[in-house]
């Protein structure tokens, strides 16, 4: 595999703006390997996802962004972020009590399907130390009082973990903990959450047991960025699997356990391979 | 196909119930062709449908009720209710102005898919007369007036109707109007509606909209009883399908609707077929 | 709706293609409403769907297939169709006995799903010349006696009859005869089928029946186009619902019927919307 | 949760079965939790599985069998099984070089969700010790030549190891070798397998190459007990995920590996639970 750049970007919709980012591309001896765009036309946005080879690109890596910048940034009113393939995202995991998440981001880890460094796994209980320890990962404990009269001092001192360690986005493998705005501001759209429940039904604590109440017939899964408001971020990925009235609240707890760990998982990789685009609300997301 | 009779019941869960009920009905002669029971352990409730054939059995069909309720009902402290395969329950559509929930109840019902009557399609609308005319079924039009001043009238032209035309129950087939309190007490989980979302997710108006406002990965479409709580009544069946950032919501309305008639389908079909128990606002669906 | 055209293409891939095709549209005056491309690697192949309206295009619409040809034909090995918005491609329907697929496709096509012209239904059977005649379609019946002696006949007058209708492309919807290789040649990749199958799982003759006896979980229906080979062309588009042992043959054709139709529908409006490329016995469905 | 005695039972359909089962419970005071029953009725055949408490159950726990045995196995012509919830069905793992469905069997495992004992892993490689490591199993390897000279040997090795483990069925967590008649009669029904496809389609080397050959939409997973035939023993569970053309020989084995896991999973969760019963090739699953 050939070094790339990855280029996502978004701007007003304007005749000529593929071929005028495709052209300085191949003017300057870039190779294409994947290209994806997408109008919506309801908000007159344009979407685009482009990737290309670096070994002969004319420009510089390191001035790639400020030759964007100069040439399209006014000119189309750009959005752009530029990613290289050769460096690899550092993610934080976050945790509670239970480790289905964690295991099976650690799994494909390990088996090379995700290309991270985990520098850390933070939680606010010891249960899972040894799942970090199987697989060789500093594991940091603060516990968070029932009063919150610590919280601050928590974040604090995760905050500074995140800078030390120089932590890219945040998977809270089912942390079961409120983030506080302040450190969702520092990583916007970089805090990855999977909620168990089909959102926006069944905000909150406990959806199982409200999916239980309702009676309804089907549970999901919801990954989705961390925002200000509960719940209501972003939604990255979903999925669902048919449950009958023969479930309780406890079996319906073992069958989102699995749709819980594909689905953040599925949210994790589109995430790395720097396929979601943000914006209002809802996610572009590149196939 | 001999004719059967098929047992709904349900009770506080007790040892020997099945046995007492499978042995009444052999002991009387009759061949037991299908047989399910649920107990609900968290409720402390047994849940049972039995089906079994007529021909042979001793006890005259129309005193069948009333052995099971001397016999069993005080003891069990039983609700139940008896229905007879060669009688046809007799099923009321009432529709708006959308098409496809109709030509899907319609076709099947053509195709000898449905074991119902249906004597009559109500609407407030004339859109859908020409699809009533295809198939031969008088079609009947009360126009609801914006400001509700003559909904009372309406509705007991509805009503009386439905009386005349000893109306078993009601299918709103995108109906697209609340129904009265007064209607719903009439038919006590006999109403069914197909809501266009993925209940408890965007109660109300306009569901496809909220869908997209939402950024939602997965749509759905839910049928059930209609209570008097709007959107909250027992979910019978529900199913979803996948969509993505391309969807508008002019196209989430197309995949919608084959979501909807396909549900409202199997609903309607489980209700014929007497295979759908409500207790607690939650059903049991037997398979 | 303003007027468009719509080209789909392939041709190896080679950098600067999409670069080329838009400025040529954009060049001429065309608003690009849609663009769609994607390089199999595999392959290396570019294939691309692109949309624009006419109304201030510079090139004569009846000329634009000549200049997309001498433009770039040649230089680029390029394989292209162009097709008009404005101009509705006719659909002719071949049916048996059962009538869901039919009622399914005509329901659509009343409520305006469907931007195709019906001039004919075409049948081996009487059995469903009640639904053409409540949608006013003229059916034609030729039975294919069962030793096929009069099969060169019955496809000499109905290929006359797609020629004299200017039929476009072929539905069989639930057509249950073998099509001769004459008539598949004379409408390459526009004669689409539904099989009652997850292909290549039951191949062939009562795939329910297959399915059943395998005791498969799960079972799905298949729309593809078809070719010399039984059940082996290009595959436009598949589902799936989920089983139990609980199922026999009668409730899985119930069940697949529901499928049959829906995959069915999806697959013609993809054809109609010009969404379906193919190439090597496989297809590109753009969205 | 009290100890449970686990009945399984199939015999050719009789009324009074049902009846006469329940009443030996309960007249011996056994506390009946559970009751699922079927009747096969184009093979004329009924299944059970009754779960009942032993506490104050008055036939001793060792003298059940004979009693079922000695009271109903010949009148009925009964073919039965009994399981007590306290005893822990021992199970052994044979893998490959992947690790998804290991890991995922293991997390399970150590989150106390599977109720067995795991005595060892065996493995044709060295690749997985570290993950058998990871959670202190004893890991097993003889390596198969690719000439099969040893075969036989290594077998015979595994089988002794089978027997002084006293393994009662065995797990192919992507096992990739064939087994031998000999082994495979050995454990009847008790060799579970996952297979990379939606089985039938696809039987044999390398599946999801053969599924983008075919150009398939959808590709599956399906866990089955092993049988003399390749890839044609009962089914227990399959499911399936949607694929596009986009989707490569290798994005099909990452996708599927996701599939592989929970198909395998939900498998082995339903025969450690006494929830299978195979007849004539095919499973009941209760649920």
């Amino acid at each position: 595999m050939k070094p790339t750049a990855i280029l996502l970007l978004h701007c007003p919709d304007k005749q000529g703006i593929i071929t005028e980012i495709t052209k300085f591309i191949t003017d300057n001896n870039g190779n294409i390997v994947y290209l994806d765009q997408y109008v919506d036309t309801l908000e007159g946005r344009f979407f685009m996802r482009v990737e290309w080879e670096l070994d002969d690109f004319l420009i510089p890596t390191d001035k790639i962004t400020e030759y964007i910048d100069t040439l399209y940034s006014k000119r189309y009113d750009l959005k752009f972020h530029l990613y290289l393939s050769n460096v690899k995202p550092r993610m934080a995991l976050f945790v509670s009590k239970m480790s289905h998440c964690l295991y099976d981001l650690l799994a494909r880890f390990k088996a090379g399907e995700l290309s991270v460094d985990i520098p850390c796994i933070v939680s606010n209980h010891e249960d899972l130390r040894y799942v970090a320890e199987q697989f060789g990962i500093p594991y940091y404990v603060w516990s968070i009082k029932k009063d919150w009269s610590n919280k601050r001092e928590v974040e604090d001192a995760e905050m500074k973990l995140l800078r030390d360690e120089n932590i890219d986005f945040i998977v809270l493998a089912r942390y079961m903990q409120i983030i506080s705005d302040e450190m969702i501001e520092s990583y916007p759209n970089r805090i990855i959450n999977i909620h168990h429940s089909f959102l926006p039904a069944f905000i909150g604590a406990r959806p199982y047991h409200q999916a239980y109440q309702r009676g309804v017939k089907i549970i999901g899964a919801t990954s989705h960025y961390v925002t200000a408001e509960l719940d209501a971020g972003p939604i990255i990925e979903q999925d669902v699997v048919r449950i009958t009235h023969k479930d309780t609240p406890d079996t319906l707890v073992l069958k989102g356990k699995d749709l819980e760990k594909i689905v953040l998982s599925r949210a994790v990789k589109k995430h790395i391979e720097h396929k979601v685009l943000t914006y209002k609300n809802k996610t572009i997301i590149f196939s």
